[in-house]
């Protein structure tokens, strides 16, 4: 049972985590402004994101996929975002 | 040998994912301004990144605590600028 509350702490970060791009993609989209934001966070996390990826697929931990990828997908928006906008 | 490299994947990976908010924090201390950065996003992040270190603490694992901490510390700091700064 503990292990359970555990594991549901766990996912709940988790889902935070990544859940908390989404502003940030929607703020942009909505200003287009991206002055603030700094380039070269993005493309490290945006790596870091991509190789914890691969890390969850070579482990084989679904959460570890599926947190790593949809956060991946989000910083990227943003990048791409940064780079066009400057 | 070879889960030694997938170790080493994953150490490489949370490495980059904590220190990318370093440049976010240094470009803000530097211009002071954090209009265009979210902050649902610094809201939600550092929720999620106290509860991954308590949820590191909980399962004993070292790797965990320090990666989400340090993480933890950085984001809290860009959440603060936000608030200072508007």
């Amino acid at each position: 049972m503990e292990i359970n509350y555990i594991a549901a702490l766990g996912f709940i970060a988790g889902t935070l985590t990544t859940a908390s791009f989404l502003p940030q993609v929607l703020k942009t989209i909505k200003t287009k402004e991206t002055k603030d934001l700094s380039l070269a966070m993005y493309v490290v996390l945006a790596t870091g994101l991509f190789l914890w990826t691969v890390y969850g697929i070579l482990i084989g931990s679904f959460p570890v996929i599926i947190a790593n990828a949809v956060s991946f997908v989000l910083a990227s928006c943003i990048l791409i975002f940064k780079i066009k906008y400057g």
